[in-house]
C-alpha cells in the first residue's frame, strides 16, 4: 500500500517531535484534527505509529513491501527463533552429549544459578571432548564450552540480516538469544534456511 | 529494464519454434528483417536469446530483476557451492573425525575406488560413535554413513531455493551436489546463510 503525500508528511512530523498529539500534528499541517483523523488511523493501523493516550504519537517504523527482498532481511529474531536448550555448569559432557541427541540441536546453551548465560557449548566441542579417552561423565560442559564475553548473542529485535552477518562472520552455527542476561530463544543457521523456505513458500515462489 | 510489446511477441516465438531464424521471426510477425534487428541485438544483450551462426535463435532464459528475492532464491547452486571433502570407504572413524577438524566441516562424503559418492558422514553419526566406547580406530566410516541410495542430493543447476527446500525437509545440514554419480561440491546450512549475507552486502542492505 502506498502512502499518500500528506501521510508521509504525517510520519517525518511525528519522527522529528515525538511524542507528538494529533493537536499538535495537525497544527503543524494547518488543517483540523479532523482533516486528519483518518490518516493518522491508517498509520495506526499499518504500524507505523503508535499512540499513546494522553501522551500522543511515537514512530514505530514503515515495513517493506510484502513479498520484498527487504521484509525477508527485516523478519525479527523473536519471529524464527527456536527454544533454547539450557544446561546448567555442573551438567557432565556425556550428559550434554545424550541432551544434544534428545533434543536434535546443534548448540547447548549453559547458565548459572541465576539462569544467567555463561557459556556456549557445540557439537564440535563435545566431539573434541569424546576424542580425548577420558571418561565424559567426570568432565562437566563448564571446561569444553565457549565462556560469556566471548560469546556472540543476537537480541530479539534484532533482524534475520543482523543476526545471520554475525553467525557468517563469526563462523558459528548459532546464537543464545539473550534478554536481560537470561537466554530466551536460539537462532541458528537452521532458523535461517527455515525462514528463507518458509517465506517462500508463503508468497508462493518456487 | 522492461522489454517492449514486440520484444515479448519474439521471445516467445523463439520459446516455441527455436532454433529459428530471423527471417522466419520476421515473417511470422509480419515485418522486415531490418525491422526487428534491434529487438533481436537487445534480447541477445540482455542474454534471453542466444544467437548461433547458419541456425537461428534459441531461449535462454528471463533473469530475474538483480537486488530482488527472486535473484536471490534463483542463484545457483554451482555458484556457491563450496568444495567437497571426500574420504574412501575403509577410513576410520578416527581420522574421519580428524579430517572433519582439520577441513572445518560439518559433513564428509565417502566415494568408492571409481571415485563416486556412496555415503555421507556427519559430525552428528561420528559423535554418536565417539560414544560408544569403542576403538575409533578399528571402525570404518562405511559403517557410521547414511547410505546411496537413501541419500538426498543436490545437482549444480539448481536454485538456492530448490536446494534449501532438500535440506530442511530432509532435516540435514548438508548436501553432495552430485554428477555422473561423483561430487563435485557441498552445498549446506552455511552456504545458504553465507549466500544471503553476501547478497545483501552486493545489494549494499543493512
Amino acid at each position: 500500500m502506498e502512502l499518500n503525500q500528506r501521510q508521509k508528511e504525517i510520519i517525518d512530523l511525528v519522527k522529528n517531535n515525538q511524542p507528538i498529539t494529533s493537536q499538535e500534528i495537525a497544527d503543524n499541517l494547518e488543517l483540523s484534527r479532523a482533516a486528519i483523523r483518518n490518516d493518522l488511523s491508517v498509520l495506526s493501523l499499518l504500524d507505523i505509529l503508535d499512540a499513546k493516550p494522553r501522551v500522543g504519537y511515537f514512530y514505530k517504523g514503515e515495513r517493506p513491501e510484502p513479498g520484498s527482498l527487504d521484509s525477508l532481511f527485516n523478519i525479527k529474531v523473536k519471529e524464527i527463533m527456536s527454544l533454547p536448550v539450557n544446561l546448567v555448569e555442573d551438567t557432565s559432557i556425556y550428559d550434554a552429549i545424550v541432551t544434544m541427541f534428545l533434543e536434535d540441536t546443534g548448540t547447548v546453551f549453559v547458565i548459572d544459578e541465576y539462569d544467567e548465560l555463561v557459556g556456549v557449548i557445540s557439537r564440535k566441542d563435545l566431539l573434541k571432548m569424546a576424542m580425548g579417552n577420558r571418561d565424559l561423565n567426570e568432565i562437566p560442559v563448564s571446561l569444553a564450552m565457549t565462556r560469556v564475553p566471548k560469546l556472540i548473542t543476537a537480541i530479539k529485535d534484532e533482524t534475520l540480516l543482523m543476526a545471520a552477518r554475525k553467525i557468517v562472520d563469526n563462523k558459528v552455527d548459532s546464537l543464545p538469544v539473550v534478554e536481560d542476561e537470561k537466554v530466551i530463544g536460539r537462532i541458528s543457521k537452521t532458523s535461517i534456511s527455515n525462514a528463507l523456505v518458509d517465506y517462500a513458500t508463503e508468497i508462493g515462489s518456487d
